[in-house]
């Protein structure tokens, strides 16, 4: 039920999932029984494994997380990750209230042992592959501890799901030096030179895109920022040339040419492709997506659901925050 | 003598600027006096109004700016600015090491009255028109009180230089909510909502391009890093139309055939059309350079200085801050 266009885009990318997929697992779609039979009308679902589990609650999407989680105790939200918790769903996915989403997945599912703040993780193109930066907005105040474990569970995920083999770890900041920076990372960036991850030391902002590290650390206010500005860059794109065509026909046409060409080259700017973001260091997998979301969205929110299951990228992230908080004591 | 291209792009912006402007100015140009009438024997100088001042010393683009003031006091930095503190210009301007550039013009010039920290300010493209983002990286970690400062000298700017009336100030912040942010930005909430400053709330990354606010307010880390990354999009752009131009004869051709529309369309991306970045709150006009700044950016720096100088901003600056002042005692 989450997401601005719930229920429609949420079954229809499960539906896609399961015919990409060719059923290889089955799909439980949870919230309002009556509203999503009433959406599955709308679809041939002739062969397809899904089931229905009944929420009446529903988390809207600028509710106070704690308010809604304590007084909707039969929201989608609580419900899903109740079904994840008890063994009988293998993944959490939601296009839900990402607060919503974050605080149930850590209160529900619980924090892996030696994990202090569960982080969401977030892809970005480069020109070298994608990058995971994180954390993208779970945690706002960070301590330089919280950051040397997002490198940590970060190199985790770059390893298994972006594939690359002992992934490059850089710390966002303000200049190359170690000397340089605001009290955190000063901190941060020895924390992680001490440790065994694969730090390439700080990356300044302009390198993100340049693909010069594999998983990118920073706070969660950083990371927002740089997340909700870089996927507002296609905006102002369209806008300009929207203004260009607006001043003359030659113009429009040209534009129109392009337009196909555009799409293809910009197509790994494009949200839609790879789906959600993962929730790391909760003792599951919990997969949040934007609130517009798309059945495209929705469907690689599935199938990324699937790929960290098969590679237990969970179970990968608690060994090795637990072998830290041995360490550390 | 200062940034990667010293002194030919320094001496050929400054020629073109003279061109340009008709010689409504004269320029002082500071630096080695062999190296520059090297430089001039390339251009046609004649009825060209400027003059040489020589300054034997270069601070490196990454020497350690304290130290690099402390050593060497005969850089053209530092010549050039005590020309502007002892009235002999009205302006300075370098493409040098930005951090030198900024310590040495808050050493030499002076912090005005009522001004805790000098900022930065770096004009952003918008679809509404050119916005100002402060600080871009002078003040790494900043208390609320700075940010409301931030705010008021960057009004003024955005007004008689932008040409905004009663520009709108906004605080980047990870929600629009002012129960939203670190501890930093809860506290500047609140003192920008009380100050007399035309405060439109907490803007989120995504807005920035969007043109929600005229000036954008945020601390030097975060401002640095969403400056770089900007700057770096058209090279991932670039970097993606190479790699589909790449891929077969057509798709060449098609990308050649685009690339001036393209150009004129992302006109307003190109950190070369609007020059440098003024560092506010100093007692004089000091405009920052990109270290690669071409002849046209370091043109554009100059006829900016000129802008600060007719609309002076630095004295509407200093008024204002001492208001400010004086009603917080």
């Amino acid at each position: 039920m989450g997401g601005d266009f719930a229920p429609q885009n949420i079954v229809a990318g499960a539906l896609d999932a399961l015919r990409h997929a060719s059923n290889r697992f089955d799909i439980i779609l949870v919230g309002r029984e009556d509203e999503i039979k009433k959406e599955l009308e709308k679809h041939s679902i002739n062969g397809l494994r899904f089931s229905i589990v009944n929420a009446t609650e529903v988390v809207g999407m600028d509710e106070s997380p704690t308010v809604a989680l304590k007084q909707k105790k039969d929201s989608s939200i609580t419900v899903g990750l109740t079904l994840h918790k008890e063994g009988k769903a293998d993944a959490f996915i939601s296009a839900g209230n990402t607060g919503a989403v974050m605080s149930a997945s850590t209160i529900i599912l619980g924090r892996a042992e030696g994990v202090s703040r569960p982080t969401i993780g977030t892809p970005f193109p480069t020109e070298k592959g994608p990058c995971l930066l994180l954390d993208a907005g779970a945690n706002v105040d960070c301590k330089p501890q919280h950051l040397l474990e997002f490198g940590m569970m970060g190199s985790i995920y770059a390893n298994y799901i972006l594939g690359y083999d002992n992934p490059t770890v850089g710390l966002i900041n303000i200049g190359e030096e170690s000397t340089k920076g605001n009290e955190i990372t000063l901190e941060a960036y020895n924390l992680l030179q001490k440790s065994k991850l694969n730090f390439i030391g700080n990356i300044e902002g302009r390198d993100i895109l340049k693909g010069k590290a594999n998983v990118i650390v920073c706070d969660g206010f950083v990371g927002n920022i740089v997340l909700k500005f870089a996927e507002s860059v296609l905006g102002l794109l369209k806008a300009k040339f929207k203004d260009y065509t607006a001043s003359n026909l030659l113009n429009k046409i040209w534009v129109g040419l392009m337009y196909r060409t555009l799409k293809k080259i910009l197509k790994d700017f494009d949200y839609q492709e790879h789906g959600g973001v993962p929730l790391l260091g909760v003792n599951g997998i919990s997969i949040i997506g934007h609130g517009g979301s798309t059945p495209k969205a929705i469907m690689n929110m599935i199938l990324k659901a699937e790929d960290m299951l098969i590679k237990e990228v969970d179970r990968h992230i608690a060994e090795i925050m637990l072998v830290n908080k041995n360490e550390r004591q």
